[in-house]
């Protein structure tokens, strides 16, 4: 059914929006790529993975190579003597996303590809021309090359749209960052099978279709300089992407107070991360095929062979992080003085480089009984709840899947009116789309699932 | 000689620039306050210093109280097997500069402190309103109250005009911040004995005297929104402040184009430092009064015993990391297309939050020897030579006088003409004035001796 959905919505799009399908049509060519799926993911054993081993004494699970990425273990401690630990995926490499656009008919478009992840619950997934971690790139694992690369990496520096390192989720990963890329081609250039070029109308068309644009493909979007992609006949949202780096504009808070208000909150923030032996966590355990938690409540590390015709490599073992339920990302919003704002969060995340990033009003990890425990946290009846206000987007989309086994979130926003109060806890703090744009030319402001919900107000409708 | 000189230039300054002076006049209130040096700084051995101690096994310098800071080592693997190690003061909490500022009669001033600092050369320098750690400030040491901390505590968000966490030296302190702050009181407040308020104009005049203006009043200043200070009858330096945020200007690179210069040395820079146990550095060792490189040309760690009336604590006795030489840190400047810009450096220091920030042109640490190493290192001779081009700032400044003793670089900003190479290495970038203060708006891209060069720009003539 999501096939379908997406395919009828990008026919739609494109009658709307006038962007230039590819020859072929789009449906066509996406439904190709999905009936060519010579793929298949197995749960394994630990011990039946290649290359991965658990080192000794840490236990920590690592590849041969010493590259690509091990999972450790993690130990938070706070303020008071309270500390937690868990597992966490530590990869130090800066990776490459990165979307290729080129005007056509005077549309843009951007090179998209329709990218097998071993942990996609779709197997295939709408994902930027380029998503490839310096392994992958500079080729460790002895694969092929990744197409289009040398777009990125040789790029004239006036053809560089966006360039900028931003985090992945905090929570999962140790200090990882990506290089969120755009570059601009006005060369002919050739178009493999897996990729198709479409313009930023489709894609946004696309946000609404379950699990199918992917992560990467969202934090590049929302890092984009777009000039108010949103609902067109919305004059309040169209005021909010007015309202950006203007110290005098028509924001509630101008950015020198949002700043101050993000550099507050990290003083506030007592929590200490360190990374620690996997075997020295308490509360987790291993067995053969999974390393969980006592509870069976938060993720799992699990193994998969991958048998696969279109990547790197045609077949691979590797461990994945494996969530149990579907996590929560919520924007509220509200008109403030005819503009529209967005409530937002300064949270602390103990893999991020500097703990606390700026996060969605409401984000609730996919643990089991993730909902109840949120009961009394701030907004969340207003931004999950059916009575809340009206939904402006409302989609399951998927995370990273060449890490994560099936971690789906629910991205929402719903608009609440002039009765809501504008006055918030000092965690929290409204922005305007476009200072939420402003931050985002620069890495460590707005976490993953804020970027995520970033391209979610492009493709409000 | 260095008092009478200041004296002198702020009584010149303030007849030039109309600055109110304070009732007692600024030379009979700074000579004063100098003649009152009730204050000695004794080198002591280690086994005399009080709340101090080597933790064993670790051999790391620690307070009783595990507040405060340690010296601990730090070792940096780099790409291809190389690794170097060396101490480093670990300092894990976020403390407070902060400048008050206030109109009288339509000038704006700056509500400034002679304080004392245990490694300064001349006892007192010309200070922020308030810097203190948090252990400062919440009393940890059982001393007094800081002065005005509760104006940085308690201000509206509406009077702070600057609230930023900036670095410091990055080769001496493990990834140490402060909140660089300044803010607006409209209500009359008590200005005690060794505080008076200053113009602007009066603090950057004296920014040529010689260890005068503090470090953390430098880095605050550059952190300040100003509006041209220096030269005003330098047209292309104008035209370099006027060039900021706009991606459209004057300047050579748009900002876009500058952080995107900036991630690709991030991504680049292969150096991996982490924290190790002092016990643990090679090429270094203790006696009974020092730590210190085997082939002593790098910084060493003293103890001293401090007696002081003026300061929280009556009299302590501190560990101070002693420097052995003067450091150098010079700008080059050169007018492209009528604008003046400034050539900035992507460089590595292990101790920084992520390693890269952005640095002057020559930045030559203060180790013997520096300067013949730094043969064939790009731009030495034109920054730091005498036949480079005209001076604009040349003056010896200190830093931190908490933490260092008598530590000293020499700033320079020399301005190179039109047949100077436009065209740069790929760690450098041509930046203007503006540009330098639009990054300045956010965290960890300008390094700290970057940003006492920044406030040298504002008092340039």
């Amino acid at each position: 059914m999501r096939r379908a959905d997406s395919a009828a919505l990008l026919t739609a799009s494109a009658a709307r929006r006038g962007g230039a399908l590819p020859p072929q049509g789009f449906q066509a060519w996406w439904e190709g790529r999905n009936r060519a799926n010579d793929v298949e993911v197995v749960p394994i054993p630990f011990k039946e993975m290649e290359h991965w081993r658990f080192e000794e004494p840490s236990g920590n699970l690592v590849h041969d190579s010493g590259r690509f990425f091990s999972i450790e273990g993690l130990r938070v401690e706070r303020g008071g003597g309270a500390a937690t630990a868990h597992p966490i995926i530590n990869q130090a490499e800066i990776g490459i996303l990165g979307i290729l656009v080129k005007e056509f008919d005077g549309v843009l478009h951007c090179l998209m590809q329709a990218k097998f992840e071993p942990g996609n619950v779709n197997l295939r997934q709408l994902s930027p021309t380029v998503q490839a971690t310096w392994s992958n790139y500079t080729r460790v694992h002895g694969g092929g090359n990744t197409p289009y690369v040398e777009y990125f990496r040789q790029a004239g520096r006036d053809r560089i749209l966006v360039d900028v390192l931003q985090s992945e989720q905090g929570g999962w990963f140790w200090r990882k960052r990506n290089r969120n890329m755009v570059v601009l081609v006005t060369e002919d250039i050739p178009v493999y099978e897996d990729y198709c070029w479409l313009t930023l109308g489709q894609v946004m068309d696309l946000m609404h279709v379950e699990n199918l644009v992917n992560m990467d493909t969202r934090t590049i979007m929302a890092c984009m300089p777009v000039d108010h992609p949103g609902d067109p006949d919305d004059a309040a949202l169209a005021r909010s992407y007015a309202s950006g780096a203007d110290e005098h504009g028509a924001a509630l808070h101008p950015l020198g107070e949002i700043v101050s208000w993000f550099t507050d909150a990290k003083t506030r923030c007592d929590w200490k991360p360190r990374l620690v032996p996997l075997n020295g966590v308490e509360g987790w355990s291993r067995t053969g095929d999974e390393i969980a938690d006592d509870g069976r409540r938060d993720f799992r590390i699990i193994a998969v062979r991958v048998g696969a015709a279109t990547r790197e490599v045609a077949t691979w073992t590797q461990p994945l992080l494996a969530t149990r339920e579907i996590g929560q990302s919520a924007f509220l919003a509200r008109p403030i003085g005819g503009v529209l704002h967005f409530l937002v969060q300064a949270r602390p995340e103990p893999g991020l480089l500097d703990v606390l990033e700026i996060a969605p009003t409401v984000q609730l990890p996919p643990t089991t009984g993730a909902l109840l425990a949120s009961a009394g946290m701030p907004y969340v009846e207003q931004a999950l709840g059916d009575r809340g206000g009206r939904v402006r987007f409302d989609a399951v989309l998927s995370e990273e899947g060449g890490r994560f086994h099936h971690a789906q979130t629910r991205y929402r926003i719903v608009e609440v009116g002039e009765e809501f109060p504008v006055r918030v806890p000092e965690d929290y703090c409204w922005m305007t789309a476009g200072q939420l744009m402003e931050l985002l030319r620069h890495g460590h402001y707005l976490n993953i699932e804020a970027r995520s919900l970033v391209t979610c107000i492009h493709s409000m409708r």
